[in-house]
């Protein structure tokens, strides 16, 4: 198994593995492995997956369909230089994107703060001068990362982190658009909008049955968490409306800040996650729109 | 009129109007007057009144159901040391109190942050720390104020605001168990959750009317805004059920904070909002388990 490992292609945020870096790693068998994080975040991570795993409060559905799954920890080989060759850590998930044949991606953390309330002072003020830099506190999201491949897997769209950093709401909305076009260069022709964010099993039906799960569950507060985002370019160019189609999946990742929720509702996901259902219905609307009066 | 000008018996945020301190007053004939406040933070709430009675995309239900409807600006005759004897601007609204015999009256103020995210830095740093201080960053909201009459009109409950101050997640769950209780002293029986809370014309059915438009809505940012509950002691004890019986009022107050939408919807109050409708919705099913096994 080990000698199979490899940083996953379509990775779009976080540290990056590299021969002398820790960094996830996948094994083509459809299993994703996340370095322990430092100090306590790592073992705060492993004890959300634990918990989260076993809790009888959480819907099989929404477990299965919204978070990658776990399957424990295992210590891996590490690149010489960053951890001395000891073996580390590693939290042990399904890769998400696994059996996508040319996966297009995005990373959006959602919440318009960052930062459990409980956390040190020094810490809530680093995020919330992050969380204001970026559109994190005026949409209650930021893309993290984005990725869009052609059928041949070949890259089409891939902005480097600064690229993202400095955007404003016009600039998400952008992203938004051109992660489901198939123009190339700078065409945004969000050709695939209704394919992917449309139609049953499409991102846009995920996000809202997720919401209902928000408006109701209570067990833990997703800070500084993000809603990973895939579909296969080859099965959206390829015939049939809808979202189920394209190979479409919602997944929530990043769980080293999630706090109890102490039977309070997670209203800094839900509001960021609401104001993203809106960003993105109204791209579907704008893009049938389009066609309608194309057709006419 | 100027001469039946008092402070309303019934406020319980805010500053309060004295022989030598500006405050709100009312004038028996169903109008409110808002002293302009301080700063920029006066000429923002007028701003805000102005375009928000004119903005023809705000649906005249919303505006009717859950604003004070905004009547101008006058100038009113102040107390001597306060301000040197001047005629000073007040916003005149609706006394949105108006009619009720025996107001029972809460202020839940509503968002997670409560600071504009395009703020300077010291008033961020300010409002971060009251905002963890008390439980609007955990909860989304925080009870301002609260006042409970009993049916002749005499003060039954009215927690000082150093008290409310303190208050954890479980104390704001009391303080809205206690809001429509009848029990007297510490006695929190719940008894008129059903009437105020629950049914058509509740509070319940009211805030989750409010949901609906926040959903959507991407003209305004309130942040830092208020919802002012109230409901009649009188038609509360009466028989009837549902809030339509007791006079509730569910409206929208404190305007000077709030921000253009800019195509964005206001995350921050939808998911306060969300947050306070799930807490009172979880006291109408306590108190309907708990009236159905005492009938049983």
């Amino acid at each position: 198994m080990a000698s199979d490992l490899r940083p996953p292609e379509h990775q779009v945020a976080g540290h990056r593995a590299s021969t002398d870096k820790l960094g996830p790693l996948v094994d083509g068998t459809g299993l994703f492995y996340k370095p322990l994080q430092a100090g306590d975040r790592g073992e705060h991570e492993l004890a959300f997956y634990t918990a989260f795993a076993a809790h009888p409060a959480v819907p099989p559905r929404v477990r299965d369909a919204f978070f990658p799954r776990f399957h424990g920890m295992r210590l891996l080989p590490t690149p010489a230089r960053s951890a001395g060759g000891e073996p580390y850590p590693h939290i042990v998930l399904d890769d998400l994107l696994a059996g996508i044949p040319s996966p297009c991606v995005a990373d959006v953390k959602i919440g318009a703060c960052t930062w459990p309330p409980r956390s040190p002072d020094a810490y809530v003020a680093k995020c919330v001068a992050k969380d204001r830099e970026t559109t994190s506190a005026l949409l209650g999201f930021r893309v993290s990362g984005v990725r869009v491949v052609d059928a041949a897997g070949a890259d089409v769209w891939r902005p480097d982190r600064s690229e993202l950093k400095g955007i404003d709401a016009a600039g998400v909305r952008r992203v938004l658009r051109r992660y489901v076009s198939t123009g190339g260069g700078d065409g945004i022709d969000c050709a695939l909008a209704a394919k992917v964010y449309g139609g049953e099993g499409g991102v846009l039906a995920q996000l809202r049955e997720l919401k209902a799960w928000f408006e109701e569950q209570t067990l833990f507060h997703f800070y500084s968490a993000s809603i990973l985002f895939g579909y296969d370019a080859i099965a959206a160019a390829a015939g049939g409306g809808g979202g189920g189609g394209a190979g479409v999946r919602v997944k929530l990742v990043d769980f080293a800040h999630v706090d109890e929720g102490e039977g309070v509702i997670d209203h800094n996901f839900l509001g960021g996650l609401c104001s993203l259902i809106k960003f993105i219905d109204g791209i579907v609307v704008e893009a049938s729109e389009k066609s309608a009066s194309g057709a006419s």
